[in-house]
């Protein structure tokens, strides 16, 4: 009870470039850096991500939520935002909003020298489907909670 | 669809200090100013809110919710955090986590001579309830979506 609001830092929670991706996605996955914040917090409605990506790195591969919101916000560095209109690059103080179901796709690159970190929160809907039009992927959330990556053929990874 | 993904500052979006708290209890929570992030940005499943708290005033009575998760991020300025176990300064850069149905009630309340800035997220779970420790007030969020206040006798306000 009396320990419930917790109070900390960034540097109190851990780091890890793990990623859900299957082969070969999975080594471009890794220079993103997450600390998750909202699980360390003790929060289980909504996600809340502190990640920080090399140089060279991305956030995901490109992908759009059917169901799950996301919201950005440039913490910072400077960073190419590809959505499927293009590209263009965001700074510290900017946010970045991605509505479910839209089907706009979108990835963080950094193309820059240094490491870039942004603040990112998502919901838990169940049920999600993200799709990803750059690669042989398709991922969904089944009803029993678990998130499984498909191939475009159906076949699972 | 291609308009989906918002790219925004802060200035783009409008600052209200309109407060839904009947009397007596408004004029103490009108020296908060909110952006809504995320409803500009177009997203539904949880609040984005960067709020600004003038010299004096609170970001809200404090309160506790049984079902609604709520994290915050201090952004710029020194603003005193009080919930159940006392009171402490929170600095820019520091996280503060207020998982749901813990009872641990809190607010901010901003006791230095300039302006706070920090951003907080909390999701929109249905039939909340907001239980407020040291104001005759009493939250509920209907099964029909609107959050009305109570005194609590139980007498609608």
């Amino acid at each position: 009870m009396t320990k419930a609001t917790k109070v900390f830092r960034p540097e109190d929670v851990p780091e890890s470039n793990a990623t859900g991706y299957p082969e070969p996605y999975r080594a471009m996955n890794m220079m993103r850096h997450a600390r998750r914040i909202g699980e360390f917090g003790g929060l289980t409605n909504f996600g809340v991500n502190l990640v920080r990506i090399e140089p060279g790195g991305q956030s995901s591969a490109r992908h759009a939520h059917l169901k799950q919101d996301e919201v950005v916000l440039i913490l910072d560095g400077d960073i190419t935002l590809e959505t499927n209109e293009g590209e263009q690059i965001v700074t510290p103080g900017t946010y970045i909003t991605f509505p479910a179901g839209t089907g706009d796709a979108h990835r963080f690159v950094n193309k820059t020298e240094k490491d870039v970190v942004f603040l990112v929160v998502g919901d838990k809907t169940r049920e999600d489907v993200v799709t990803y039009p750059d690669i042989d992927m398709h991922g969904v959330g089944g009803a029993d909670g678990i998130f499984r990556y498909y191939r475009k053929d159906g076949t699972l990874y």
